[in-house]
């Protein structure tokens, strides 16, 4: 473990992600073959490069690190992750979806641009974080396996197939029928959980880690995964608009699911501190490796936004 | 070149097509993890299993043979290609672009199902289509040139930049201004050529052939493309409605831009008279193994749908 915090740490490894995202981006360009026109890039760059904590690559370039690989190996998996992730973002926001208005404290894709334009803002975002696997990631055995966890953890029976059950469960909400804790865990581990272990995949592939560091980081990402997603619904319950960018208490508006609602309050404090602790435990393959992670893990129970 | 016919050879070609195209999507299964919900499964399979001409799947593989390679090799590719295809139709019917009731004389996917799920389904068939090159294509530097390459055919600088040009120059249409040859064939070599010159290059990269021969193959691809798009608008002008299942003439109406209003029928007809025969010139290299795609850009002057 090096002499700097946790949070200077992270915050290094944030403005790594941030300067490769801004590069990585096409600029504006009105016309040529081979370009990107300007109003499609500044959509994206638009929602890519408005904030965000950029939670996976940073857990990417973490977990490459613990596996003995440098961040820079794993940086361009590091911005596909986080590319995925906004596309995801714009296209869970259009009116067809959960018609949000406010992402991160501005305006939605579809309401800075149009709904067209965020769809194929979206659209670029998922493709080009292919290319910047494939371009970036070396060698080419580990390339192709971080775009197979990569597009597994998004695709059909990942994060859209999270979303899909999301929506069906609201409109079996609106419908006055009620569901469980369980049902909730199976949509956030598709919707939100597989795009937030993949990143700990990615990196220990990355590394070329063994097999076993590769399991207990994925172990480690599922549990941190559900733990964030928990304290996301603790916050949009008690967080305060500002701090959380978006309008708070509209997960719980029209009996939508969320964690406080079935195991109430202190119940979900408790199951997301367990889940924290079960994250930290399956490190132990990593020895001393882990530190950074295992702090991680604890300090998400902190946060506030 | 074998005894049957270029039509029996690509009535096979199809057939494979179409069943590793059955076998690679998911089935619906409602709950657990790792499966995809129902109701996503089934809007993927209307609209991939719905018909369609298999064009760039089709290319893959007679590009992959004349390559020395086989066309089994080239399947999990040549699906990829579909999928991806298929997406770009689906988000393009949505009503926020395109705004299309039938496709192949079917309902669109949003028609037959809903806006979200069409957005989904779209999202879920570009993931699944990087999967399966990075599940299929061996070895793993192909696999990798394969992704980059329908990355780049497809993202924000290929297909999607297209159709985002295409919808700005159908806003400029609407308001009067006039367009020209030069600039529709600007927006289809993005919007349609892209994709369309993607299976050459993966077939030969598929095949590991030589650097001549994948050059020849992208030169063929890129007239290809452009003469099918030609052909494309001159039978919207001429054609059917019950042969080509979308109605007739839309693609005209409120000055749309298109080959017949800027060159005329004849005119048309006469350059995509001359691509095709640029496209025959370009498989110099290949000498006789290029018989069948030689076959293929002749017959495309003759399609009635």
């Amino acid at each position: 473990m090096t002499a700097s915090t946790l949070d200077e740490h992270l915050a290094v490894h944030r403005r790594r992600v941030e300067d490769a995202l801004a590069a990585a981006l096409p600029e504006a360009a009105a016309e040529g073959e081979g370009d990107c026109p300007e109003r499609l890039a500044a959509a994206m760059r638009y929602s890519v490069l408005g904030g965000g904590k950029r939670l996976r690559p940073v857990l990417c370039l973490m977990a490459a690190e613990a596996c003995g690989a440098t961040w820079r190996e794993a940086l361009p998996a590091a911005c596909a992750l986080e590319l995925v992730h906004t596309y995801s973002l714009i296209h869970d926001d259009l009116p067809a979806m959960d018609d949000d208005d406010l992402r991160r404290g501005r305006p939605t894709c579809h309401k800075a641009f149009d709904e067209a334009t965020a769809i194929l803002a979206g659209d670029g975002l998922l493709t080009l974080a292919f290319e910047l696997v494939a371009r970036g990631v070396e060698p080419a055995d580990s390339a192709v396996e971080c775009v197979r966890i990569l597009a597994q953890a998004s695709g059909p029976s990942g994060m859209v197939a999270g979303q899909m059950a999301d929506l069906q469960a609201e409109d079996r909400a609106e419908a006055g029928r009620d569901g469980s804790a369980a049902e909730l865990e199976a949509i956030h581990r598709r919707k939100t959980g597989a795009l937030l272990r993949a990143p700990l995949e990615m990196g220990a592939v990355i590394a070329r880690a063994p097999e076993a560091w590769r399991e207990a980081l994925a172990r480690y990402g599922r549990a941190v995964g559900l733990a964030f997603q928990i304290v996301d619904d603790l916050l949009d319950v008690e967080g305060d608009e500002a701090k959380v960018g978006k309008r708070v208490g509209k997960d719980s508006g029209h009996g939508k699911w969320t964690y406080p609602r079935f195991l109430g309050v202190e119940g979900s404090r408790a199951k997301a501190r367990q889940l924290a602790h079960e994250a930290v435990a399956a490190l132990a393959p990593l020895e001393t490796r882990g530190g950074r992670l295992r702090e991680l893990a604890l300090a998400l129970l902190e946060r506030e936004c």
